[in-house]
């Protein structure tokens, strides 16, 4: 019989990628912010999701990248892996690869090139990855950003694969910011499953409900706001905590989501190389990263005053 | 001066993917299919496209196969290989590997994960590759299917790239099927640069215009279909073959395009493996096969009937 797996908890931050300026990862900067976020509070660090590019890197740099965390000290244990790639091959290397470092899990989409998938190739993807990786130390969270890949887990994909492999499936990340939808995901599947939200202004309401984390964009340069929303959820000042994160929303969304994020680390490091991206994403231009830096000081000048 | 490359002609089917039980890449049965293609007046295959499932398929099994193909007795300068992938080094490594090996050229979207990148992104994700595989040799077919990637080639993108690489943009490949953007895109650009449309009724349209090809899925199972529509674009009975065409293709859309394409394979060459796809996409069942086979013989009881 499977064990059950202890609930997975806390902030993950979709952590950020650094790139030096041929556009490589900078694994000492990117060691640097996974070591900065962990020391205010966060339970782990979450590398290659969409925030951070993560299909815009190769297996290879994706692989070497886990290895340099680590070897800089960044605890396996609290690295959750997206692992995402588009060939099925390619996810169950990365993913055997987090599984073998020992993460503390794999954050899995389903393949992402094809679109108006079937739910029967949907768990057929989940199955290839999850027999090929063949190995009991898997824990692996399902992903959807349907705006993004054009594919959604249905509750009957989720609830195949929870039948099917309850050791393994430990918690979905929904990226869809759909409130109504989490809520339909948390009412069918928490417990046992850990249902997260990508949209930080409904962490609070589903706190209530069961949720003991995130894998949050926002956290990367506001992790303790964001660990508000999760902790302090019952709190007479959640409403505040919930407008800040509003507040903030805003400002991003006059920029492309990453570029503005690393806008923002340049911004609170000082380092200017942290505004780079990799194609198709493209930098801020001098102008956006002004306007936001002005926005940004504005709302917070430094992170202990979020 | 850049020299002005021979324009790229003829039919050059988006070559299928045979699979084994194991859905691994069946290297015999696809040099066959390739072979078999040739035979029929194809000008060449393109193996990795959409219809071939490319992005299903690992970097290491993309080149293995590719060489594969070669060793087969296949000629590299009959290949045009669909080298895109979500990461520019994975798209670098294939599209180097294709001009290192002599292919005819290798045909590329722009990357495939993110939506609503801008034309600077773009822009700058064709640079990567052409200036990273940096070889004279590259002959490099720009590719566009935004109802699957959300990612649409303006004519900003198209005469940027074309002004920086004259000698290396030899067409686009436009599988928007919608007849206007088409018609467009070779107003603006054809000459010098080819046009083909991934909509095979509009070949003819296209031809009278100067498209002297196309890259096509039906021409796996109608390589002769699809060559008339080229070749005998200005003859009195183009009208009969457009409207055979448009049957077959109302015949395709009760179906996944790439599992009835495999199933009309395995009716063709009588092997039921052709059948298999790769997750996430699903094979037909058994009830789709049948009415699949009924509608297939109806319309062509043979290749030679085509």
């Amino acid at each position: 019989m499977a064990s059950t797996p202890a609930p997975i908890a806390g902030i993950w931050p979709a952590l950020l990628t650094p790139l030096t300026a041929s556009l490589d990862i900078d694994h000492d900067a990117f060691a640097r912010h996974a070591h900065s976020l962990l020391a205010a509070g966060c339970a782990g660090v979450t590398p290659f999701g969409t925030t951070g590019e993560g299909p815009s890197f190769s297996v290879a740099e994706r692989r070497a990248a886990i290895d340099a965390l680590i070897e800089r000290g960044v605890p396996a244990s609290r690295i959750l892996v997206a692992t995402s790639c588009a060939a099925l091959p390619e996810t169950v290397e990365l993913t055997r690869h987090a599984t073998q470092v020992g993460a503390a899990g794999a954050l899995v989409l389903p393949p992402f090139f094809f679109k108006g998938v079937s739910d029967q190739g949907i768990i057929d993807g989940y199955r290839w990855v999850i027999d090929r990786v063949a190995d009991p130390r898997l824990k692996l969270m399902l992903y959807q950003i349907p705006q993004v890949t054009g594919v959604a887990l249905s509750h009957h994909v989720i609830r195949t694969l929870l039948d099917q492999y309850p050791g393994t499936i430990i918690g979905l990340k929904d990226s869809a910011c759909q409130r109504e939808v989490s809520l339909a995901y948390a009412g069918a599947f928490m417990p046992p499953m850990q249902v997260w939200v990508g949209n930080e202004p409904d962490v609070p309401t589903m706190a209530g409900l069961g949720t003991l984390g995130a894998v949050s964009g926002v956290a990367n340069v506001m992790p303790r706001l964001t660990r508000r929303l999760v902790e302090e959820h019952a709190s007479p000042d959640i409403d505040r905590h919930v407008q800040r994160m509003r507040d903030f929303i805003a400002i991003l969304g006059g920029y492309g989501m990453t570029a503005a994020f690393k806008g923002m680390m340049a911004i609170l490091t000082g380092e200017p190389g942290w505004r780079r991206v990799r194609p198709p994403l493209v930098a801020l231009d001098e102008a956006e990263f002004n306007r936001l830096a002005a926005q940004f000081q504005a709302f917070a000048l430094d992170r202990d005053n979020e």
